[in-house]
């Protein structure tokens, strides 16, 4: 267990950890997009703006075939630095966890199987007027939730949604939450200059004042959030009331909470967040800061570390570059759970190695 | 267990019913709509022809809410029948069974969760060209089919498709299994007739004699069969592999069986057929004459009596309307299974009837 942080709560964190030791979990990917991401220099999740709209069913390919069908490659950054999917697919392979990919809203479709919960993709943030259908959303999300407790013993739920940290600067502003120049980013500079003024436009359009939605997030959803949120925390609603739930992710994860927070406080003791190393010593971004406002759930970080590798796309993530995404902090969590220790953070990392190499070679022919 | 119908197969069937007993399943229904179903007097399963699009994503709907949204009412036969939908529905709440709905090929999307796999809707078999895409959909079905069997102990997989026995009429004497006069219907009157002469044209429109697709069930789908078989075939093949699998259905289940038996005949061990009383008592029908040409796999039924029945609509399943749909007979006996028999067919007609009641009700105000 030593290559588990602990960051944030450690006494719940080890209880939690404890808990899940040995269990059998399912992980979960919300995929979405908004035209958000698509704003010159908010994204790298995708090579080029107009990319991101492929990113998230990539994503979704690449963890349930071991490669994309949708685009050639993998989904890489404008430098092209290649998607965490390939940390959470090695991750989950090794502990042989199963995956469930969910839609939150979509422009490209993944050639893969994919819970449709008749969400639409995202507008630009920057119109006030963001997503739709939320409530009718997020109570389709809360049936899988409940369905999905009665199957396993605890539930990961991870996300891919390019520009996801502006939509969650957005929500947690709209809720009261002091996020600005504490949200994460894909980028090792973080454009929070950029993050702000958009959201700070979307709020405008939608003549909301900070704070003023602290207790109508369905409505800060709808305004200036993505299509990933309903699904996302009606999710995690749905099953915590019955079992364990990780929130896997960066600093989104804080707008998801305050999110649950004012919906359903009493499933906060069944929470934790999983992220990873890059996530937590992101000098330009707080996670342990924005949930601390929020709730006291424990925030716990995989020590993956890529110095070492022999590719320069992964050696990147050293350097700030990606840090977090499709869930893969918490699935790496998962599997050394999963194993009871017995898979290492190294042996995640040599999983990864190998499977890039196949992919960089099959690439290639 | 005097509730269960040992009606193929006894020897092996207490052997698989012994190996579920207290055990934890998960309940799948696989929804699709095809053409076939609208020549005039080969399906019941709507009020008239054109409304068979909206049966499988309202039973969808009955099944995960408890009432439907894409329809008022429930699904009902000409004759003002209610859907088997209804008995599926009071099982797996009676066991808190957690339900998943799959789509096979939709033109109405259900106002609920799903799992899409990028299937589309059937045509009608008459043109021999009736389902697109069929490798690719079961290559996706069989992924998530591995994925659920790393979650629960077995699999109930059930389904709604209008003109369903048709298709299954067709496949069958495509494979070279003599199904004339042995489909069931949903009509006390089955249109045997209709349904033979339906397949001869599909057969003659794709240049296929009898048998002549025998070893190959993937064209015999693509050309009389339609959108729920690859799905389904491909969920039970891939999870049967791990986990035993109750294929929950009426005659369709020998063409399912006959297409997993050309594909991946190592799985039949893992598997069982679970129906109602009304299949079996069918005179009109043969599913263990079908089952027996393809397969040694046990039989099994619930003995559900709706004769003492409040309701004119009930009470009709007794004359031979309906008789089985949405996996009702295989829920059934998962539930009592889940119970440890502790739940009897005698308690979930009551659930059925309280249900039905307060859904006559509901309708009315």
């Amino acid at each position: 267990m030593k290559d588990i942080i602990f960051a944030y709560n450690k006494e719940k964190g080890e209880v939690f950890l404890k808990q899940l030791m040995g269990k059998n979990p399912l992980f979960t990917c919300v995929i979405g997009v908004t035209e958000t991401a698509k704003i010159p220099g908010i994204s790298a999740a995708g090579k080029n703006p107009e990319l991101t709209d492929y990113t998230p069913p990539a994503d979704a390919e690449l963890l349930l075939f071991g490669k994309c069908k949708c685009i050639s490659g993998v989904p890489v950054t404008p430098e092209g630095i290649p998607t965490p999917a390939l940390i959470t697919r090695a991750a989950l392979k090794l502990a042989d966890i199963p995956a469930l990919v969910v839609s939150g809203g979509l422009k490209i479709k993944p050639q893969a199987p994919f819970v449709e919960l008749g969400g639409s993709p995202g507008r630009d943030i920057r119109t006030g007027n963001a997503v739709e259908a939320v409530e009718e959303v997020i109570e389709r999300a809360i049936i899988v939730g409940k369905s999905l407790a009665k199957t396993v013993d605890y539930l990961v739920v991870g996300e891919s949604v390019p520009g996801g940290t502006t939509t969650a600067l957005g929500v947690l502003s709209a809720m009261g939450v002091n996020a600005e120049g504490k949200v994460s980013s894909s980028m090792p500079n973080n454009p929070h200059k950029l993050k702000i003024e958009t959201v700070k436009a979307g709020l405008e359009a939608s003549g909301i004042k900070f704070g003023a939605l602290a207790t109508n997030p369905l409505k800060a959803i709808s305004c200036v959030g993505d299509p990933v949120m309903p699904v996302f925390t009606g999710l995690v609603m749905g099953a915590a009331d019955k079992i364990p739930v990780f929130m896997a992710g960066g600093t989104q994860m804080s707008a998801m909470l305050a999110i649950i927070k004012a919906l359903k406080p009493d499933v906060l003791d069944n929470l934790a967040i999983g992220t990873t190393r890059w996530i937590i010593s992101d000098k330009s971004a707080d996670l342990v800061g924005l949930v601390k406002q929020i709730a006291e759930i424990p925030v716990l970080a995989i020590n993956l570390d890529f110095s070492s590798s022999k590719f320069e796309g992964l050696k990147a993530y050293e350097t700030g570059a990606v840090k977090e995404g499709v869930g893969a902090g918490g699935a790496c969590i998962a599997t050394i759970l999963k194993s009871n220790g017995k898979i290492s953070a190294k042996k995640i990392f040599i999983e990864i190695e190998k499977a890039y190499s196949q992919l960089m070679h099959s690439e290639v022919q």
